[in-house]
């Protein structure tokens, strides 16, 4: 019956030459004779060739260099020039016409980016100049490094907010502003070495790891934690906790009751109510998004003027005073790479540089999407990795690309990073000019700006579709958002990270084992329990494992497939058929295995053998196959061990079992 | 054409109940019609029930109390009583024939563990006769619970120097005895409770998280530092570094050279070869098992009668000295529930407990599929635990199965648990009469015992075989083995898991994709690469994913399957082949999807459209499918975007292409 043909390749030395044999056999269930396939290895390759493709798989999987192939010296040099300096891909054919639509989006954002700058700097406990500086360098160095047209760039809430927290914790911004500062651009360094490096050595999946489930729980905590604070200046309050979870927060706002001045709060919760119905009347009517883009600038003009007109009767609203004319100074004398300090500074940068890679590559990578471009993640990297190096020793603390701005920069049309150039220029003549004028400006507003921002980031309808689908990524989430705002900021990462990781490691160590049947008149084998018409083989059981075979799980797959066998035998006494003779584990999703599955697999089959049940491998993958071979375990599986297809392995089996009764 | 009743199932309210059409469709190579079949959702369920199916797979699987169902009360209490004492299973059964062999057995393994209890009770820093009581209490407590028939516990090399290590380190045992005999204690007392909430929560799994290539490497790694601190002894040494790692421990050596005493080398050296000679004629033939289970006790005796023999000149000799008479105090006032010291007793009982459940487990699994029964992991674990706890209030410390006894047990004829009541009489016997015997032993041999027991750790046959089959394996035994030799044995053990679970991650981050090809004749596709008769469907993209789509990989899955698309079509239009219209991605290794991995879905949809091509799934898994259909992700595919075989989506697709050209 030719069944001796069906040898596995792997016992003969000839390699990847796998001919075929017709055989007059038939499955149960199907009138037309089937041929039996032999299962093949992969094709042989030294370890030294399987760690270079691996090594090529995992850092560059998208063959960033493709366009690099047979292409003459100079015209490598220009694609070069292009691949590190976006800026020569779409400089040449820039036009008057989109020139035009820039300087309109640019002049957009900057009346955005000058409140939100100062006030992020003060969510972040700086001096508000250093968020205008911060708004003016980075955005130069990214419009020639970055590849995303529409990535609007400075300071953003989430990372703000961050460094703010870590560095407050250690040293006072009130009471060491000279450290505090030092701290911050050391941190801001360190998180642009951190962020060029995850690009350069095309490590960028590591942002993969704070899931997007994770993420909005997070943003939401954040958020919330944010507008906390933000009560302090709304309330008008002198003293306040160093603390940044709800509980403290709120009973300090309680216990410093009779500090709360009435003139303060009337004013910002008008211009609190403006913000947030322009915000919404541009959340509804996207045409109207500059209402939500002006609304900031005339707020902080509006209110300055008013606390000027009533100069005398204003002591009680706190205003931001002086503030210096000027470009950014150098401040590469105030990095700080030694003391007892320097850990903080390094934690903080990769913590804060972290996350506002992951904003800034998920804003990239959002509008590339809407206008069919691609961004490079890694390359992206190293330009926001940069221009944060460049920024700590320019007096800018961590930037990155900002999703308000960055939706109203394409809201309103920008065509390329030029917009950016745009906006650097506006805060260029407001850091040189107009610095004075903000002097009378309460920062009352900005407390509101702030607010008014981060309100966006709270998306419980996100999370609502996340327990309708994935209960485990909700867990995340809520896991996420509670821990940002009862425990700490990196704590509350930390776990969800934990939990999504864990999530993976659990799908493993408990994969799912599914009983297949047949569906009539194919050779098509599914699941039981979930196709009605599929129906069982008699004598034989079916299992497909849904998952690698690993150390973690070999213990569980064992004791899940005995108890398989039970079972069905079980179940086949009660109903008087056939007694099984024949267990075929289907491997289509068994992508790996190490060696403690393959140990898992010669066990299980002399265990079965005990049970006089023939134990059948069918489909096994490629690596699969080969990690068999080099462990000599396909040898004990034997010439009807081992099919390309479950009806295969029915049809020879069951026509064995004919000829020889 | 029948094309819009092939609908997603979901659509209908109306779930499993998947009708079939027969289609007059012909797949391109394929001669005869093929019927195009519904994909199904899984049978519809609550959350609830979902939740609970999770739980019972997770923490049930073994379905421990199937023996229960059906049963009477009388029936089912005879059951549990079974199921907590497995003495009652085969007690009744019990036959004077067993306790013969029961007998030889256990006063073999007696013979080892009276010289191995006090060597062991040495290497965890505590005075000898601790290693006799612990080789009492436990072994008696362990025949009444434990389901193993051939496991013979006691004190073991492994969690002995785990358990020296971690308490000499803080607490001298030499300056601070009784802290140290507190701490040891307490340390057991937590190390018990540890394996036994293991057992009764379940969570037997993570000692799976120890793979066998951790082991392999980290028991090698404790092999050669324990030989190593036997330095001491074997040359007579006074002074020695209280550290463990191989570099403190040579240079110690060589510093104190002028300590090394002759007799004491000699003596040593000489048992040393008889004992090694002894274990090497035994491993080569089975049958002569007893030499090495007598060699010890054999050498303990000639060493005392020779020392005492010639007691004036025997000073240099360091002996072992006056041993009080007498059965296991009780400890219960010696264990330390406060203090400073607290969090290490209890890092060190997580730690050594871990080690000894991990021996003890696997040595119960290898003798019982020797003999063909089961050992339930987590019943197992209840026992050793509970066994731990009560040693913790008689004087015992850490104790498990030990491999060496236990294989000698086994090869003694060992029928039952008796066997370690008679060795447990044997000891008691030696507790109450012969303890001064032993004043004259020298701690030499002591030395000698220890480096033959724990040689035998040293498998480099194994890492070999890893190295051989499995390289990231291979990577975590030496990663083990380097770590506990030259870090910590804490740390060794830590890193090498890391790896392990770095490893499973990997593959879940960067996960295979493959060109599959139809093989002619048939409905079967297969990789390209790997079969070289499959051949590529004109028009078609066929691939495969080999992993779940998760948030840690959608990202890298998108630009790897636009890679392949753009590199597919590179080779068309270089071979001037049909353009590729169609991209099918068989899903059928794609085990579970999160909220990231339906967004891909999505998201991949939309840019092919742009690029004018349709996207398709085939062979969705259930709670894909389940999670497609909660994320109405399922509606945006359509009627032609979602087929149960690669066949049937080609079958149907081509013939719609045919009626619409």
């Amino acid at each position: 019956m030719g069944v001796n043909s069906n040898r596995v390749e792997a016992l003969s030395s000839h390699h990847h030459a796998c001919f075929e044999t017709t055989l007059d056999i038939q499955l149960p269930n199907n009138p037309s004779p089937i041929e039996i396939h032999h299962v093949c290895l992969p094709p042989k390759r030294t370890t030294l060739q399987k760690l270079k493709q691996r090594l090529s798989d995992i850092f560059f999987y998208d063959n960033p260099l493709h366009r690099f192939h047979n292409q003459t010296w100079l015209k490598k040099f220009v694609l070069a020039l292009e691949f590190f300096f976006p800026v020569f891909q779409w400089g040449p054919t820039y036009s008057l016409k989109l020139l035009r639509s820039d300087l309109i989006s640019g002049l957009t954002i900057a009346s955005l980016a000058i409140p939100q700058g100062i006030s992020y700097a003060k969510l972040a406990n700086l001096p508000p100049i250093i968020g205008l500086y911060s708004s003016f360098v980075p955005p130069l160095i990214y419009s020639i490094l970055g590849s995303s047209k529409h990535l609007a760039v400075g300071p953003v809430s989430i990372a703000s907010l961050v460094m703010g927290t870590m560095l407050s914790e250690v040293v006072s911004p009130t009471e060491e502003p000279i450290l505090y500062l030092k701290l911050a651009f050391t941190s801001t360094f360190f998180a642009g070495v951190f962020q060029a490096a995850l690009g350069f050595l095309r490590l960028g999946f590591v942002i993969d790891f704070l899931s997007k489930a994770t993420l909005i729980g997070f943003m939401a905590g954040a958020a919330v934690i944010v507008s906390l604070q933000q009560l302090k200046g709304l309330l008008g309050m002198v003293h306040f906790t160093n603390q940044m979870q709800i509980i403290p927060v709120l009973s300090s706002v309680l216990k410093y009751r009779h500090e709360w001045a009435w003139q303060t709060i009337v004013m910002g919760f008008c211009f609190l109510f403006f913000l947030l119905s322009a915000r919404q009347i541009s959340a509804k009517k996207p045409k109207l998004f500059w209402l939500s883009a002006a609304a900031p600038l005339t707020s902080v003009i509006l209110s300055t003027v008013i606390v000027f007109a009533i100069k005398p009767n204003s002591r009680q609203i706190p205003i931001i005073g002086y503030l210096p004319k000027g470009l950014n100074p150098p401040s590469t004398n105030m990095l700080y790479f030694h003391g007892s300090h320097l850990a903080l500074a390094i934690k903080t940068g990769i913590v804060s540089g972290i996350l506002a890679l992951t904003e800034g590559i998920a804003v990239g990578r959002t509008f590339a999407t809407l206008n069919n471009y691609q961004v490079d993640g890694n390359k992206e990297m190293m330009a926001i990795g940069l221009m944060n190096m460049a920024g700590s020793c320019s007096s800018c603390y961590v930037t990155t690309g900002s999703f308000s701005r960055s939706a109203v920069n394409y809201n309103a049309g920008a065509q390329t990073a030029i917009s950016n150039i745009v906006m650097a220029t506006a805060v260029l003549i407001t850091l040189l000019f107009l610095m004075p004028l903000f002097h009378y400006t309460p920062t009352v507003i900005l407390g509101c700006i702030i607010i008014t921002a981060v309100i966006g980031l709270i998306d419980y309808q996100a999370a609502f579709r996340l327990w309708k689908v994935d209960k485990i990524d909700f867990l995340a989430c809520v896991c996420s958002f509670f821990g940002v705002l009862f425990v700490s900021v990196p704590l509350g990462l930390a776990i969800s990270v934990g939990i999504s990781v864990f999530k993976i490691l659990l799908h493993v160590t408990r994969p799912n084992t599914i009983v297949l049947g047949n569906i009539p008149g194919t050779q098509i084998f599914q699941s039981i329990g979930r196709y009605r018409e599929a129906i069982r083989i008699p004598s034989f059981l079916i299992l497909s494992i849904e998952s690698p075979i690993y150390f973690a799980n070999s213990t569980y797959l064992q004791e899940r497939i005995l108890r398989w066998i039970r079972e069905e035998e079980d179940r086949v006494k009660a109903n008087n058929e056939s007694m099984i003779k024949c267990v075929i584990l289907d491997t289509s999703a068994v992508t790996a295995i190490d060696t403690s599955g393959i140990e898992l697999l010669g066990e299980l089959r002399k265990m079965l053998e005990r049970m006089s049940l023939h134990l059948v491998l069918a489909n096994p993958a490629g690596n699969v196959m080969e990690k068999l071979h080099q462990s000599q375990a396909l040898e004990s599986f034997g010439s009807q061990g081992l099919y390309m297809t479950v009806g295969e392995a029915i049809a020879d089996i069951s026509s064995s079992w004919k000829a020889q009764p």
